[in-house]
């Protein structure tokens, strides 16, 4: 076991497209630098954002934005609003848009699911604004729904890894929760 | 596209063993509810974890923490380090423990990839603690290594989903990122 300096190495993380409302338009960029905060109602979420972003002052000043999670067959597009800055191009025009709840939290159709999010804090890192939001709606496709629940197998969510600088997708799974481990009890 | 609720959909998310020192013994949970702040030096990431759990005062007391990445072939012991309490469960009596340059962040040989961390801030949420670390120090087992950087598909990460209860693993990598989308520039 060898120290290889601080590598963040808490990885894949899901790849999202995060909307927010910016000078009047709405705009996405790709995000996986994500963060499940607590479980629970209100359920908090954030996403830490780069300053340089052009998504930051219209999260500010609105203080709505979404996740919209896109599947495996929107890698190109995904990456392209990873690429791209909306300061310069218009990358909602390559989705259907639409609004929940919230007027400002733009969402994606082509996502199968999109989460709506209230500004709940922003933590103001020298680099980096990691804007907390409060989950207010989730949308869903049936396409991905099984027995009225979220299927990520159907999902087929982008995972993002920093190291390799790649998107991987999702394996099978392996194993049930708060379950494989009890051959271990009373050992 | 469907309301379905405020539903957190934000998954899969890379289950971890969260290490610390209680009442002066090591002990790990697992941790799926995880976030990447920033990216750059100093790196930092945050753990969410709920009031009821026996590890939050000693990362309070200490102010260090380890985040420690299983494999999928330690799913069983991973689990089981969900299911039991540390108040009642010696959990550190699964693995083999190390420390690096923090004393009271343990990490586990059995996972080859481990983080230390230094407690930067903690977010109190009403049922939670959200613990922000400082990434001080990464441990590589070499077998996961390629090239001198952390080769996820070695590492064969295990992945937590909520809806299905269920651990993933990760499957091929798909595509390049800040590359993919180039496609379609000037389109």
């Amino acid at each position: 076991m060898n120290p290889i300096g601080p590598v963040n190495a808490l990885y894949p993380m899901p790849t999202t497209l995060v909307g927010a409302t910016v000078n009047g338009k709405p705009n996405f960029l790709a995000v996986a630098h994500v963060g499940i905060l607590n479980h629970g109602t209100p359920q908090y979420l954030s996403i830490g954002l780069g300053k340089v972003h052009y998504s930051n002052a219209g999260i500010q000043e609105n203080r709505t934005f979404s996740i919209c999670m896109p599947s495996e067959d929107l890698m190109v597009e995904t990456d392209y609003c990873g690429i791209m800055t909306g300061k310069k191009t218009d990358k909602a025009a390559l989705f259907d848009i639409f609004y929940g709840e919230l007027d400002t939290a733009p969402m994606i159709r082509q996502c199968k699911i999109n989460m709506e999010l209230r500004l709940h804090d922003v933590l103001d890192f020298s680099t980096h604004d990691i804007f907390i939001g409060e989950l207010v709606q989730t949308y869903a496709d049936d396409s991905v729904m099984t027995d009225n629940t979220i299927d990520v197998s159907k999902l087929r969510p982008l995972l993002f890894d920093m190291a390799s600088k790649k998107y991987w997708s999702l394996g099978p799974s392996i194993g049930n929760c708060w379950n494989a481990g009890k051959s271990l009890k009373g050992k």
